[in-house]
């Protein structure tokens, strides 16, 4: 297996079937770097100007529609200390009647968050708009926001929101360590990503989390002969899938379903079984109720799992 | 404090304006007996034949609407060894075109499954359907899935839903430890508990937890000049909010709702301070999906917030 | 048959097992009147405090459960010319970024729009705040906005809301000339009515038609052995089924269900057939998006289904 | 202005920045034909694979981003007799547990609807499956389902679903002698249409209209100078503007606000004139609820916007 090291030059706000700007074999580690949502680097110059823009595509040899990518998250680091978020609940996450008591922002630069993240200390502090918070250390926990593949059909998904190819999704569970899987739609995959925050809350409810610029590591093989729907994951701890749509209601229905199936597939469950367990030990996330797409990450303990396989 | 030992005669499927069952002193605690949720008691015996039929109303002195009635769930715990579930996801929690998939069942009494529920060593285990899960015990969480007081306006409300008044949440955190908040709408707050679950997952996503009779032991508090619009709770770790409401998106609505003014009101924020915090450090569970009104839980750290108050 | 003259003398709130005001047979006719959605009569004088306060409750003799009330509107006349509605779109029901522009309203007494309902020439004109509306007489059109019969089971449901026994649907289609069928659930089906509005938008999407107290005249008939999941109407070109629930979609669901269900049991249509008809010749209608549940209308041609009849 | 008489020979299922087929001026009137859904033509040779394949894109010169197209459908007719679809309600319009007791269809195709489309009669006849509905002409009105223009930033959309640019709306009211006005994202705005159905019922609730390929004819304008947020359109007797979303509420949310904007914007009207006025006057369609947005009309009748203007 192969260690790329590679510099972007170019950041897209689309997934979609763009030239590749680097083909690698199945198995490969790339080292890069991502902007932060806005386009700003390391050094918070911009870059790019669209919303969330991606490094890659990245072309996986043998991969093909119908396979499966498999990304492990190697390592996610902020590369700078300066870190922005809303300061604002989302319209759509409160009461509509509370949002008519809300003051209108001038404009959301104008209430945009500064932070100074120190990710030694693995902390970051308000430093603007001055207020009690900037004496509060939170915890952070790098995660990436966007990333996926091509989707087929010719479409090219805005990276505002997310599909069955992933994207946005905005989960805080993406962190380092955790392999996601994601279904092939074309020759070689095509892998995207960017969008890291240094932390986020559930839901994404402020419209981001600490966005930030990265450097990053991660490695991608391909799962061949392997049919998924939805985009899965495997952590520490849990398998998880996500589901993408608006509402919740729907993202929930296409996360419990991709969880059914993979219960019944790969943990050799029948219908009944799969049902049965789910229902008393699933957990869910909200990942994001903000962008257009919401997610919804539905989660079964492996170790619990380990002992059905065991039966 | 006075420590009541009261024995049920009489069950209700509504919370509403009943003549109390028991009056109680502020601050004393009740021992008592819940049914299951097809109102089965702990020697298996039907005594009741609504759904989720309740032991109540209990009448708190002193408590007026516009105050908060405080239940702090002191004893949870099967009574019975025999515990029944759904055997099948809910049709509401698939993706539409999968139910299409599934086989239609019988009946739900035929599909019903059992489970030996050893509270000793705290697991379950499936008895019926015979299946692979007969080998798996799991963990039991004793956990209370519809409790709360009577609403105004002369409502009565099904115990197989929710709203601002609490109900059939059927949140698994509702567990022993955890005091429960309540908005009081009717003089001496009438409150009202049943539907014990030996466990349940998150969503209740196949229509049930282990549905079982417990012996309960709880303590009811008037909080007085205390105005909340939803159901509060503070555990061990967190605090939370419950919205109850369809679809989930308006559920946690209420509930971001409730816990920003939270924030501000007994954590000294402002606006732009508590809905900064909320957006990095928010957590959102999913309690159920399936009942008439869904319920989405916001909670907040406890040890973020000791740290909030210390600013 | 007989002709009832009733004159009210309390009223309620909610929808459950009152003891009847009136008992009147199979068949009978009573002429009454309803109070404005606040409670105000003829004379502008307040005769009851809660929302939509109802007339009622009828007992309606040989009614029983699992059989169907049917309820002829024979006449729907606006009794005094004062009219009042709101006049700011309400928050639900606009983009939620848009309601971040909207002034505050300081209380919805304040924002009243008054209007001068003329009965006689048909038409209503805004009389307060003055703005151009005042010289845009715009057509009446009388509809009664809550409805129904007691649900079953002991619950009192709010007349804010609505649900399988009706309430408060909002549906402008609702008029003078219709005939709606309400599933009985309690002996006597105890019928209500109220709200009535000169006239009202679909979906009733500023929280209010024009309210106004009503001169009331409808017919009670009992339909034996007919079972139906939710209220069903007639008028003169159309049958609809009314689904009450939210999301928009859910309510939905119910009416296309109801509707599905009626084609094949009384215009001998196999589920095919039904589906296949409704597909291209359906029509909805948006009732209310406003009320804690909102209602969808599904409609079908009544000279179509004449031609179905003769298959 | 010039009439364009211009035969496709490529097809395309997304709406984004493709090279055009036909420049063309502003006020130029455009003859062409359009495949059924399925991608087969008059002579019922498939032409293309995907679903709903589109003709063109039509770049029209002077349009640039910021501005309006608007398109006259001066003429849409079916060119064929066999018109096909689905027989079947779309699960997701069903009340889920109903869903559980239809039959699993072996294959959409096994269970399409075959048409005879008169177009001279102005009717159509299901000749299969073999059932009473085959006696049951029912009136055609010919519509298309799916236009639009690219929208911006480099996506490419499904022809699947819709979004602020257009698309796969399934409006039933987009029928010869509309207008109807799309915001422009790109140079030359790229027109795309096809997906003709001879007739279809409000929603799509079976997933289809009767398709069918198309003869049109149609005229693009340039709108310089006006910015529109959601398609809009005017009829004989209305003028509307579609929002298209998931779930229906927020596809009503859009064409609200969209229409609050519009009477703002062209009738001179307050926000508090616009809202009172919408509130008792306002009218909804439900175009879709199949789609993977779905679309959600908001209408209101010109001769009464034309007394306003005259205020």
């Amino acid at each position: 297996m192969i260690k790329h090291t590679f510099t972007p030059t170019q950041y897209f706000s689309t997934l979609g079937e763009r030239p590749p700007v680097l083909t690698v074999a199945d198995g490969d580690t790339i080292v890069t770097k991502t902007l932060d949502a806005a386009g700003f680097d390391e050094n918070r110059n911009r870059l790019a100007t669209g919303g969330n823009p991606m490094t890659g595509p990245f072309y996986v040899e043998g991969a093909e529609p119908g396979d499966v990518l498999a990304v492990r998250l190697d390592r996610l680091r902020p590369n700078r200390r300066y870190g922005w978020t809303g300061t604002q609940l989302a319209p759509n996450v409160m009461d509509p009647a509370d949002v008519l008591l809300l003051t209108p922002m001038a404009s959301f630069a104008e209430s945009r968050g500064e932070w100074d993240v120190d990710s030694e200390a693995g902390t970051a502090v308000l430093t603007s708009p001055k207020n009690k918070l900037g004496r509060l250390p939170i915890p952070i926990r790098p995660m990436v926001g966007c990333f996926g593949v091509a989707p087929g059909g010719g479409q090219a998904i805005s990276t505002a929101t997310s599909s069955t190819n992933g994207g946005n999704m905005d989960y805080k569970g993406f962190v380092e360590g955790v392999t996601v899987f994601f279904p092939v739609a074309v020759p070689g995959a095509l892998f995207f990503l960017g969008d890291g925050h240094a932390v986020q809350g559930c839901g994404e409810i402020c419209g981001t989390g600490i966005e930030i610029s990265f450097d990053v590591e991660f490695t991608l093989s391909v799962v061949k002969g392997k049919t998924i729907q939805w985009p899965r994951a495997e952590t520490a701890t849990h398998i998880l899938a996500a589901g993408n749509a608006r509402p919740l209601d729907q993202a929930l229905q296409h996360a419990t379903s991709e969880m059914a199936r993979w219960l019944q597939e790969d943990y050799a469950l029948s219908v009944t079984e799969a049902h049965t367990l789910m229902g008393q030990c699933v957990e869910y996330e909200i990942a994001n109720v903000f962008d257009p797409a919401y997610t919804v990450v539905c989660k079964m303990d492996k170790a619990l799992l380990a002992r059905v396989l065991s039966l």
